[in-house]
Formats: structure tokens, sequence, C-alpha cells
């Protein structure tokens, strides 16, 4: 996807000097800023700030991590030490562990001196597969939309599709996932306009969504997450696509908070609600997410304060509360099967539902 | 209600001078400031820029901007000009033109050299009368917050309470409206503690429910809008109160942006949705609430920017956006009458339904 016009990714290795490059995401929108991750120590710091988040990015970021682990302490124990290290970074987002999995997976059986190189590889692999992933995935939204398209009134009047958060290029390495299917749309010329929902806490609808959709000229309009339930109802939504941090055997969607929101008014509008995400994002050791999966607290402070740019134009944190508010700070919520549509994958687009799912769950 | 421990209202009348003196909202919660109101201009951008807010207290301060309109001009014609200034102020809170009739009813058989006299004394009648109906408003609502709280496995336990913006006594003269009953089941040594929705855009629980919560001692916690579906998933919400901008003749209510997410929420996971307000919220010329109630537009600077205090502790307006990104600002949504489990009135507690409202319907 573009910056200013020209093609970039999420995060770049550099083969030369074995490094990687991120866009440093809580500067956005206002600055474009890349941050050199050449140690264990800053990825887990960027994946723990969030200067890199959005689950499949995260599981990108955190392979060169293991990288950074191995290249430091090729031994078990630095294994380990990355391992450990970096899964600690956040605990709702599967496909963290699922790249932690595939890295250790692939240099445990290797001598001691060939696990640095096999690494680097690796981690350059789980990026260009992420692209191709969210490349297949947005195919597969697409025909999703084309459908919902013709089957309106007006075929030339816009598409209004509501998204959640940003599962966006931002979100992976390239493409995105609920954001794929919206950027292949806008490629095949039809006229989509994107509601993107601030999501508070964190803002990253407003500054991060808001963002790629303009740099991308895709038409789109912010609005507060208390909006939707209000565009819903009057028919200003054709459908919804959001992401996902970790779904369930049996569909059950860990997202973003607020996600359940949305799927509670779209179902009660008969909007079709769609969750996009790689098939790495299923963790089939859970059947009931609203019991198992385990909800990130974050801190208070992202509640009480909020970051943006001042009439300077220098970065700002206000805070929006009396002085020693109590805050709560669930980072994401489950929004149960029943609520889902489908579920848009690289292999196609599934029911949410344990026995569709089998269809695509990994052999041993 | 109390500031600092001392007891007052949010607007306050002076016989002397004739004027009346605001709590300016727009400052709070960083600054406790008042402002004199001398006349129908001063009166008419406090209700717009929201200095005052709230369905009942737009309905008492625009009372006393029709003793400044008619003070200056006490003519038909200045009738005139007071009514349809303050009228287009606000174009959802029903109270408003409540209050405007009310005042012209009682002034337009007078001579003209008598009304600015009955209109002082209306405008300070309006305000006594809103303390004495929001008072008794929270009686009833007690009652159904014992009876709550009465069904608890535990009833040392705190009863956990979801309200939305602000309709405290902030959002009245006195008591306020859904949290009136809050206030009196603390009072009554109930165990109660308020889950606070930030409220976006302008963050009226984040700013004013946070504050005068605070400011009268009852537990509570701010949570960000998305939050309330997680929440209440999880079984950590006892009943949800909220107030009202207007409430149709069946039982529909119009409030706050993000009150119908709630309700759709509440509905999900059986916990019971109130709305309390005074029978003066109800518009009984509209039925049908989500298709006839209007809907006010506000400025898109209210979701793009966001006000608070800055680290030297001064007000700051901070961008949260891309500098160019537009953004729809609906003030308000409409919960229909089906997701209501009942209305909390002051002339008791009803079934939202046309036929059970018809008995505290104003006979003309």
């Amino acid at each position: 996807m573009n910056i200013h016009g020209q093609p970039h990714r999420t995060i770049e290795g550099n083969p030369t000097t074995r490094t990687a490059r991120i866009l440093d995401q809580t500067l956005l929108p206002h600055h474009v800023e890349w941050r050199e991750l050449r140690t264990l120590d800053d990825t887990a710091e960027a994946i723990r700030v969030m200067r890199v988040r959005g689950a499949p990015l995260i599981g990108a970021t955190a392979a060169f991590g293991m990288f950074f682990a191995l290249n430091a302490n090729a031994s078990d124990a630095g294994l380990q030490h990355g391992y450990d290290t970096l899964l600690a970074t956040r605990p709702t987002a599967v496909n963290l562990r699922w790249a932690l999995d595939r890295m250790k997976r692939v240099v445990l059986s290797l001598p001691v001196d060939q696990r640095a190189d096999a690494a680097w590889d690796e981690a350059m692999a789980v990026a260009e597969e992420d692209v191709c992933t969210n490349h297949a995935l947005g195919a597969h939204g697409l025909q999703v939309i084309q459908a919902i398209q013709a089957q309106k009134e007006d075929p030339t009047a816009p598409l209004n599709i509501m998204t959640h958060c940003n599962a966006g290029w931002l979100a992976g390495v390239d493409w995105g996932t609920a954001l794929s299917p919206v950027y292949h749309a806008h490629q095949a010329g039809i006229n989509v306009h994107v509601w993107v929902s601030e999501t508070r806490p964190r803002g990253q609808g407003a500054s991060l969504t808001a963002w790629e959709l303009r740099e991308q000229g895709v038409p789109h309009t912010l609005i507060v997450d208390n909006n939707a339930g209000h565009l819903l109802q009057r028919g200003f939504v054709d459908l919804v696509i959001v992401g996902a941090d970790r779904v369930s055997a049996q569909g059950d969607v860990a997202n973003k908070i607020g996600t359940y929101l949305k799927a509670l008014a779209a179902k009660a509008h008969d909007v079709p609600f769609y969750v996009a995400m790689p098939v790495s994002t299923i963790d089939w050791t859970i059947t009931d997410g609203v019991r198992d999966i385990p909800i990130e607290q974050r801190s208070a402070r992202e509640v009480t304060h909020m970051p943006g740019l001042n009439d300077e134009g220098d970065r700002e944190e206000v805070l929006i509360t009396p002085a020693d508010t109590q805050a709560r700070n669930d980072a994401f919520d489950v929004t149960p099967a029943h609520l889902v549509t489908a579920l848009i994958t690289e292999q196609g687009v599934f029911e949410p539902a344990a026995e569709a799912l089998k269809a695509i769950k990994p052999q041993p």
C-alpha cells in the first residue's frame, strides 16, 4: 500500500543489515516515522507499546524478534528466552503464538550455528506469506462485496461498509485483513464508502484507518463508536467487516473492544457482519470463546488521556477526566459465532461453526 | 448536590439582580466556573455551545431566557423573538419546547407591563419544580433499585449500575434524572457502584458524570463506550439507567448517541434497561420515535478534536485524526420501546407503551 504515493510495507526486513524497519504507528496520523529494530528488546518493546499492532503484524514482527534473540544467543536457552519474552508482550492475539511456534519449530532441530540464518529466512517468509494471505483473503472478500452490491437497488450508489479499529494494511504486513476486501473492491471500480469507527480508547480508527484510507484514496467518513447503532438502524450500512485477534474453533471472535456492540446492532438490522482474518487467527485449542479467550487489560491512562496534535502542531496528551478518576480498560471483547455472518479467510469464506471450520484445520 | 462539600444548583436565579448564574459545564471537570446570564443572547449562546446541557436544565435555562427576552421587550413581537431564538438552539430535547410553551402561555394573556414580572416568577417556578420532579423520580427509582438488589445472591455485594452520558444533577437543576435514583440508593446505604461510559464525542460521562459522582462520594469506574457490551456479557452490570431528551407517546427514547447500543446489549443479556425522565420529556405529538424524532447533527470538530488538560495544567484541544478527515456527528439516537424495561418518572414507573403512558398524558 502507499504512503504519499510510494508503496510500502509496515515492516521491511533488510537482508544486508539483518535489521527490520517498522512504521511507528504510535506517531500516526500526524508523523510518518520509521524505526529500526535490531534486538529482541527493541522488538518486544515495539509490540508492547503498540508501535506495531494488529494480529498479523504482531506475528510477523515477533518472527523477526525470534531472529534477533537467536542472533544474540542461538542456544536452546536463548531460543526459549526469546519465545517467552515475545509471548508476554500481548496476551490476546493468537497469531503471536502461532508465529513464535513456527519459528521455534523451524530452528529447534538445527545445529546452534545454523539457527540464526534459518530464523532470518523464516521471518522473511512469515512476512511475505502474510502479504499473500491477505491478498488471497481480499480476493475472497471481493466476491462477498460484489454479491452484496448486486442486490442493491441502485448499483451505482455508494456501498457503505462499516469497520472497527484498524484491520487495514497497518495491521498486517500489507493489504490488511478487514480492509483487504475493501481495497480490492475499490480497485475493481466499486463505489465503496467506509464508515470508520474511532475505536476508543486508542483511536486506531481515527488515527490509523482514516489515515490509510486517505493515503489509498478510498472515500470514508469518521464516526464515534457510539454512532454505529444509529447508522445501522437508519439503513446507512450495507455490510460490516472487522478483523480478529483470536477466533475459537466454533467461530467466536475476539476483536477490539466495541466489536461486539457493532455485531449486536448489525444483527438487529439484518446487516451482514463479516470477520476477515488469516486461518492462523483460529485458536484450535479453544471452543467457547466467550468463556475461554483471555482478555487483555490495559492501562487506565489510555481511557483517561487522549493524545493528539495541539494548535502549535506538537504532539500532546490531554487529560479528559477529573485528575484521580479510576478507569477499567478491557482491550478486547468476544462476539459469539451466532452474530457472525461468515469468516473471510485466505482459504475461502466459511460459516462460523465448528463443523465448517474443521475443513481448514491444519493437520499436525 | 455538592461542589467541594457545598450545596449548589446548576442554575441559580438571583431575585435581587434578576440574573441567573450557571455553572459553565464546558470547563468541567478541570475548572469550576460560574457565569452570569443577563440577556436572551447570553442564554441562547449558553444552550447552543452547551455551557448548560441535559434536557431538564435546557428547559429551565430557556425559561430564564424568556424572562430576559420579555425584560428587554415585553411586546408580542419580543415574546415571539425570545421563543424562536431559544427554540432554535437545540432541536432534539423536547423539554426546551415544553418550557418555552409554558412561559408563553403564562405571559401571553397579561398586559405588557406585567409580563416581565410574571416571567421571572415562572422561570423560578420552572427551576424549583424541576428539583421536586427529579427528587420524586429518584424516590420511584430507588424502589426499582431496591427490588433488583433484593434479588442479588449477596445483597452486600456492589450493585453495578451502568449509565451513559450525563443525566445527573448537572443535567437538571438538582438531583438529575438517571442519577437521581442512584443518589437516593447511595443515601439509603445501598452499596452502589456506577459504570460511567465516557460518551464520545463530547465526553460528558468522562468529564461530567465522573466529576459529579466524585463530588458526592459515589463509587464509580470510567469505561470507554465500546466496553459496555463486554461488561454486560460478563455479568458485571445489574441494571442500566439512562436519561432521555425526548420520549415518544409509545415509549421510544431519543437520548445521547450510543444509548441504543447499550440497550441492545442489555437486552441480549437480560439486564434491565431503565430510562429516567420527567413526564415533560414525552412528546405526545410523536408516536414512532425512530421515524419522527429529529436528530441533531453537530460539528465534525467534536469528533476530530478532543479537549482536555495538558501537562502544564492548561486547557487544550488536540486533533486526533489526519488534518482533513471528514466526520459525521449525530448527537442522538433512538432506542425503540421494546428494548426499554420501564420509564421512571416523577409520577411513577411506567411500561413504555402507548396504552400505559396515556395515564400520565396532561389534559389540555
